[in-house]
């Protein structure tokens, strides 16, 4: 997989993958992820990438031309199979969405910043808008990087164990059930003693029970 | 506001931290953001900080006594109004909870990392669990640098023009409007009229027209 951040602010984007599970997927070649700054398509003296709102208005938007020309140029090296744009008024990322995704080969990710992208950048290059939740954020780079971080993480081999991956929260529609580790009695608190019994059909069925409880309480909508 | 985020990785969550806004937020001290490295509250030589999970099953666990001690050395230091910790089980993040966590004055966020924390953690110590979606993260530190991001923006002084956040997208319960800027043409696709007509009452309405009908065909359960 191959996926092409554009963005005003490359530095902001940084830690995020160069640490832990992206690191790694990088460094194992599972996947490439390169960082484009906006700014270096931009035309004329000053760099610039955004103006003020026509009809008037708070916040700067980002121009067209720019985001066209680096668009442009990629396509021309390689197919892309989206062009996402990080927006709050997208589609709500889901498990679903993260799983289809880790399947494609090359992904273009905008990046808005301050008011967003000129309309125009949405109805001529972008595919699919995708919004992480509902909530606004100072730009979409936190967001690009929560959705890398969502798909490449189910990229084979990403993952030390891969059965981790699938007992996760969400891909069977249920949270997952709550989890102890040693001391078997803290402060006075006990784990739940099924968990010490070694008995593992019955611990599968308890971990059921309580993904099943645990959904119903916190979660009705997903079942 | 003071956070304090407990991690495995604090260098995951370097760069979000000195760029754009929230450096600004930091440097204009209108909000103090401490990082606090997990293993250096561990105990024994190994630097433990996570164990496998009693019962069977893949991905550590975060164990509870680094946890412990490092929430009880804050709570020594100073009250705090939430011990919030992020976990894709918990409550959905929303723009609602954004304004009210903005109003707080200290917040100790808790990133769980692998298969999460002891669950004996959230029975003790956590106030609330922040979920920022339906999908599954390497780990808490992107969800924490998102939670940080929506709230800090909101706080008096962070953004340059206030009455940017307040036309953002989900503050009305609305989509926002779509956005143009220069070139009033390109490519052949010319930008609303109405945006270049200077008619600013009719502006206004031409945009809540459109948030409207937005919200209706992308997202009918804000309505």
């Amino acid at each position: 997989m191959r996926i092409d951040i554009i963005t005003v602010l490359p530095e902001l984007l940084k830690s995020p993958f160069e640490a832990s599970i992206l690191k790694r997927a990088i460094e194992k070649k599972l996947v490439e992820v390169h960082f484009h700054n906006l700014r270096d398509y931009s035309t004329g003296n000053y760099k610039q990438v955004d103006d003020y709102q026509f009809g008037g208005g708070a916040g700067m938007v980002l121009m067209v031309e720019p985001i066209d020309k680096c668009i442009s140029q990629l396509q021309q090296e390689r197919e892309y199979d989206e062009i996402i744009y990080m927006t709050p008024d997208g589609a709500t990322l889901s498990q679903g969405t993260a799983n289809e995704m880790s399947l494609k080969k090359n992904l273009i990710i905008l990046c808005g910043h301050y008011k967003g992208v000129d309309q125009r950048v949405r109805d001529m290059f972008v595919t699919r808008e995708i919004s992480i939740g509902d909530y606004v954020l100072s730009g979409g780079e936190l967001a690009a990087a929560v959705f890398c971080d969502a798909i490449i993480r189910l990229l084979p081999g990403v993952l030390n164990d891969e059965t981790s991956a699938l007992t996760d929260t969400f891909q069977d529609n249920l949270l997952a059930p709550p989890v102890y580790t040693r001391p078997s009695e803290y402060k006075g608190i006990k784990v739940p003693e099924i968990l010490l019994s070694g008995d593992f059909p019955k611990i599968e069925k308890w971990r059921e029970e309580q993904a099943l409880e645990r959904t119903k309480k916190r979660r009705p909508d997903l079942l």
